[in-house]
């Protein structure tokens, strides 16, 4: 296996210096290639959707896996997409003289290899294949072990128009070994392995965190806030978090506690109740929540909660203050909101909450590539270096510092 | 010892909203305390070098531990440098304005608690918290147990400072535990410690780098190369790698091999013996390296070894893509130069070898924090992500996202 590895390593030279258009010619040859071979795709996938019936694996396991033309087609254009990017390899970041006359620059450069973690949606298996063609980086891809068929016969596609254009077939792969097995090796590779990026369950994500030598980007849970300053908008605050909570609630930047100051609970949490009843949506609030409206009670464990699902925990609190420190308590540094009309209070929570995005008078469910305008998404990270938040194809890359020199030495 | 670092994280908030006025105020106060107690810390420090004098610790060591009024006086100036650099907290490192008209601001914010684990000199002690402080991020400074008593007298004064100043003494703190049981709880503790950085000797940081699940930015070992192309300049290229090798031999930018086009060596290697010569250096070459001048054989085992003595190894290569692979092998992604005057290999050379600094004609010892006109260095990092290369206060932050609604809620 570690010839596997090595193999990876030893070609990610090759893929880093590809010119821009020829990247993008060879990306929107994998996305022809996918859609020629649809009813083939469409085949292998039967297998997976068969073992997984055998299996009696949820419905909703199911639907995550199934492909079918309209799926194929998303995929081929999510290609076409990152195609069409702009070229992240290569741009000048920075650059300066020193004293000496020499000339530093700080140009952008792939990461090299890229380990990629990630559960039964195959047509992650394009994206993230795609995502580090474009960045120049060799990507090894540990996709579900129910979505195999499905997987093989994508990279394989992939691989064929590598192999058509005399590239090393080792660009893309998925990892040999598809087990926890192989799992524990990939993340044990750093001498040929640059960066691993779990997506998946929290205990995959943790394991990985706690045991890899790679540099890890996670991109795991998110408890969201939004605190309704009692100098908020009431009509804002009530569309605001319906939308936080309601728009979907399995989402990591989906709300899962809401924030009231004591001033403003008595107002708007009755109108909050009758909107939230109408989607149906379980509260559980404070002992103050239930002196106000009629809810379950809400533990220290509904706090510390990621639901994912339609409930919502509710705390009155007497301060910005305490809506910060229960932040810092609970939150997971995701997203954060503020919804107010004072222009200090704003900028105090914007500034005191250490969270990846914090929003004043908007939803947490902007948080997403996409909506950030990145054009590709490669997940959110919960990561606090290397790329924090919503994350483009950029975080997919690294720098590299070219200095010119004209016989400097150094004194 | 689980309380001391939640107490550590929980200053954290305070320090990351302090202005940078009044930050660079107790800096300042920092710098005055260390210079008034200048008696106090040479005697502490006495007891230092009367235990290493007793234990035998080599004469390099005792005097890496001892401080006198000049190096009392470096600290105090290098805290004073620290205070007057640029606020590197509240940057706007990017923004921009989504669809519905929401406007997203990128700022540079703390990381939060930061682990630095060093070694013998006691002048780190300052210098990190320093650098810490300026950067709004609380500090666990972990030295050597060599250095105890002038580590402790030197954080004592630093927190007697912050006292006055109605700030918690957490906001710098030593390990309260300096054994290795110490520095194994501190790299495990990431719920409360956001980076660590090791600075020391290459079996350190392996251990800390393979046992953390804190995120790591390492600074180990430089394996430098400089590769004379056939279209060197000659004089510039016994220039430069004289300097690269000989200016200091035991620092990580310093050249170890030297590389040499075929067509070129049986020209400059012996011009080069002569001066090596001067320097009493010793030179280890390939076959073809001993077929030109008088040295001794190199080994493979000389070529991945970073001596950080007055030793360097010589390869005569076939070509520049020789020379690439070479680097590619051996390197340690440090610090590598071609000499040139041919526009096309250089190019080539820089964009193919991947290493943190890649020179064209000039010397491997310019990659440094100061030389790169970072003002002061956290270090010359070997990561691949977030800091690469010289790491200037910079490396200490990270950024959120502030986001700027008027009642945006996502479609």
């Amino acid at each position: 296996m570690e010839d596997f590895f090595k193999r990876a390593k030893g070609s990610s030279g090759k893929l880093s210096i590809l010119k821009p258009v020829v990247k993008n010619r060879i990306l929107n040859e994998f996305a022809s290639a996918l859609r020629e071979n649809r009813e083939k795709i469409i085949g292998e996938n039967k297998k997976d959707l068969d073992y997984a019936k055998e299996h009696n694996l949820s419905s909703a396991m199911v639907d995550r896996l199934l492909l079918d033309k309209n799926r194929i087609e998303a995929m081929v254009s999510s290609i076409e997409l990152i195609a069409s990017l702009k070229e992240p390899v290569g741009r000048v970041l920075d650059g300066w003289s020193v004293d000496s006359g020499m000339s530093i620059h700080k140009v952008s450069v792939p990461i090299g290899v890229v380990g990629i973690i990630y559960e039964s949606r195959p047509n992650v298996t394009s994206d993230a294949a795609a995502l580090c063609f474009k960045s120049g980086n060799v990507s090894i891809l540990k996709g579900g072990k129910e979505a195999s068929y499905s997987n093989i016969v994508i990279a394989t596609i992939i691989q064929d128009v590598l192999e058509k254009n005399s590239l090393p077939r080792e660009l893309v792969s998925l990892l040999p070994d598809s087990s926890r097995d192989g799992v524990d090796k990939l993340i044990k590779m750093d001498r040929y392995v640059d960066l691993i990026i779990p997506r998946g369950g929290e205990g995959l994500i943790k394991y990985v965190s706690a045991n890899s030598t790679v540099p890890v980007v996670k991109h795991d849970k998110g408890l969201c806030h939004t605190y309704i300053d009692e100098f908020a908008d009431i009509d804002m605050a009530i569309k605001i978090v319906l939308n936080a909570k309601c728009r979907r609630v399995g989402i990591c930047n989906a709300m899962e506690t809401m924030l009231v100051h004591k001033n403003i609970a008595p107002t708007i949490l009755p109108m909050l109740k009758k909107e939230f009843d109408k989607h149906k949506t379980e509260l559980r609030g404070c002992e103050n929540t239930t002196k106000i409206i009629e809810v379950n009670p809400a533990t220290n464990e509904d706090f510390d909660t990621e639901y994912l699902a339609n409930i919502l925990s509710i705390k009155v609190v007497d301060s910005l203050d305490d809506a910060v420190e229960h932040i810092k308590i609970y939150g997971s540094g995701h997203s954060e909101a503020i919804i107010t009309k004072d222009y200090k209070n704003g900028e105090l929570f914007l500034n005191a909450v250490d969270a990846a995005c914090v929003y004043i008078n908007a939803s947490t469910q902007f948080t997403d590539g996409g909506e950030f305008g990145f054009g590709a998404e490669v997940g959110i990270s919960t990561n606090k270096l290397h790329a924090r938040g919503p994350m483009g194809i950029e975080g997919l890359t690294t720098y590299k510092y070219k200095i010119y020199g004209n016989g400097d030495i150094r004194s």
